[in-house]
């Protein structure tokens, strides 16, 4: 295994303290807990929004923590659920009286554990919590850590878009809406080129050939819907569309997101994001909005995932709204730009 | 050979064509001539600033087109200069007749087409024109593509500190010597975990063993200083900062740029930040700015490089001046955020 790590004990503990020299001002961590806080603490009255889940996902969830997204982002081990003590503090630290809404991927332990720290919150500390479950991945019904469909890339958009519905002030229902909204509008499908090195494993999680790709991987290696020969990016991009475009509800202009699993370089994903904006437009589909990058990983695993989003005006409008993460960063004016 | 492409033959040409439509408004794209525009034109009277080189780094050069950043920037077939009709079309697209700036890697095919397209601007077109070379890679002197020092990551500290410069209204000459200035005072060094793999080769461009890391490795995978067995990200940082702090002149804070080399994990880039902060402590450095991400990069390669540049307060301050491109973004009301 070749890993810039010292331990497979200390990733995480490592990973946080860089996060905090290297955001000294636009973040502060809680080391004990484990959570990843805005620098500078929201406004009173506001709803709060906590994410979290396993760590090797990065930049989710810590690096959407800032104005206009997340307020806090707990941080499990690897690939593993944080703990609810560590959401509970979280709860604790951005609570302005205006209640918190945790977004929560499909997986089992971090449905569980959310769910305690939304019971421990409401019990000890008097704190109104909703919950968004996000299960946007079209690959397979049910798989290794997940009963239902898994929370993938569209989690991003939940997580921007609610926030920019907290940020306008609005209710804690009204939050809660509009990001089950976000979840059920948005659809997912990955792939992967290689296969993904747990560093407490130290070797790859699953074998794939040197002239194979899997179709429909989860952001943790687990299985996906087949294995392949290696394809050429549009055929990869129809691979992944079509089983997107046929769960994907409404009609309607969507937001396009090409996402890198870790390992990705950018001149792929562009290329990438270049054939799936020709098969949809060859498929009758608007693209209104684009965003390509690493937003959700999987440690070292190459590959890519793509997330449609059916958006309306409303949704468009908290999409364009300013957002200042470390990962995710834009301002009013350069909509206009 | 797994790569998200469609064919060897076609990667820049559709790079190119999926980041114009990632960024329909931000930027315009010159496909005849391969140039990254800025999508809103510059104000008349500023300076222009020209960068490129060949693809296989992104961000660098297209990602940093922008306001507060760069011009226009010319992409090369992979890991090869653009020709000099390019950088003569980027400098007549962008000149606004305060003259043009173009800031180029120490590469031999890059120094040697830029310097003639600077003797056509300035013979067929009349735009003044000035170069900065960067060559703040310490690892080697003379390389397989370079005589002297090879420009790396530097190059994104003076692009982003130029930008600054000329949107402040500086003239052609005092943009040019904050530029020289910011590259006397950087120093860069890289390491690498797998070796690069050229899509026109199909095969990796060199050996590295399972157990093995290549230290002061170029951006296009030319050989460093040594090989040695697999170190702690700690090892690293001291294998790195060492030779980098051995050639850094001046005294007082730095910036600190922690940067992935195409496939490494943004959490392992996070814990290089955590050890290499602290090793500066420890040598009575102190870290005054970060920046940590895939900045410049060599395609498909893991691993990293660290810059140090020495700051000054007009440095600092030129730093922390806004920035609205695609890879580099920030807002003057984050800095104090």
């Amino acid at each position: 295994m070749k890993k810039l790590i010292n331990s497979p004990d200390t990733v995480v503990a490592d990973f946080l303290e860089g996060m905090a020299l290297a955001h000294p001002t636009s973040l502060r961590i809680d080391h004990e807990n484990r959570v990843v806080l805005r620098g500078t603490p929201k406004d009173e009255g506001k709803v709060a929004i906590v994410s979290g889940g396993g760590s090797g996902h990065e930049p989710l969830h810590g690096g959407y923590v800032g104005r206009g997204m997340l307020d806090a982002a707990c941080a499990g081990e690897v690939f593993t659920s944080p703990v609810p003590d560590q959401m509970q503090a979280a709860t604790k630290a951005v609570d302005r009286g205006a209640g918190v809404l945790y977004i929560v991927k499909n997986y089992t332990g971090d449905v569980m554990n959310f769910d305690m720290a939304a019971e421990l919150a409401d019990a000890e500390d008097d704190i109104a919590v909703r919950q968004v479950i996000t299960n946007d991945d079209v690959a397979v019904e049910d798989s290794t850590f997940t009963a239902g469909r898994r929370g993938v890339g569209g989690t991003v958009l939940v997580e921007k878009i609610a926030g920019a519905a907290a940020e306008e002030g609005r209710s804690l229902e009204e939050v809660a809406e509009v990001a089950e909204r976000v979840n059920a509008c948005a659809r997912s499908m990955g792939m992967a080129l290689t296969p993904v090195t747990v560093p407490a494993n130290g070797k790859p999680s699953f074998e794939l050939g040197d002239d194979e790709i899997e179709i429909g991987i989860g952001i943790h290696g687990e299985p996906g819907r087949r294995r392949e020969p290696v394809a050429s990016a549009r055929e990869i991009a129809e691979k992944l569309l079509d089983p997107i475009l046929a769960e994907l509800p409404g009609e309607g202009p969507v937001l396009l997101m090409v996402n890198g699993m870790g390992a990705t370089p950018l001149i792929e994903l562009y290329i990438m994001a270049k054939e799936a904006s020709q098969v949809l437009a060859e498929r009758g589909v608007e693209v209104s909005r684009h965003m390509v990058g690493e937003l959700i990983t999987s440690l070292d695993m190459a590959g890519c995932s793509i997330t449609l989003l059916r958006l309306d005006d409303e949704l468009t409008a908290l999409w364009d709204a300013p957002v200042h993460s470390p990962a995710l960063h834009w301002s009013a004016d350069d909509i206009q730009e």
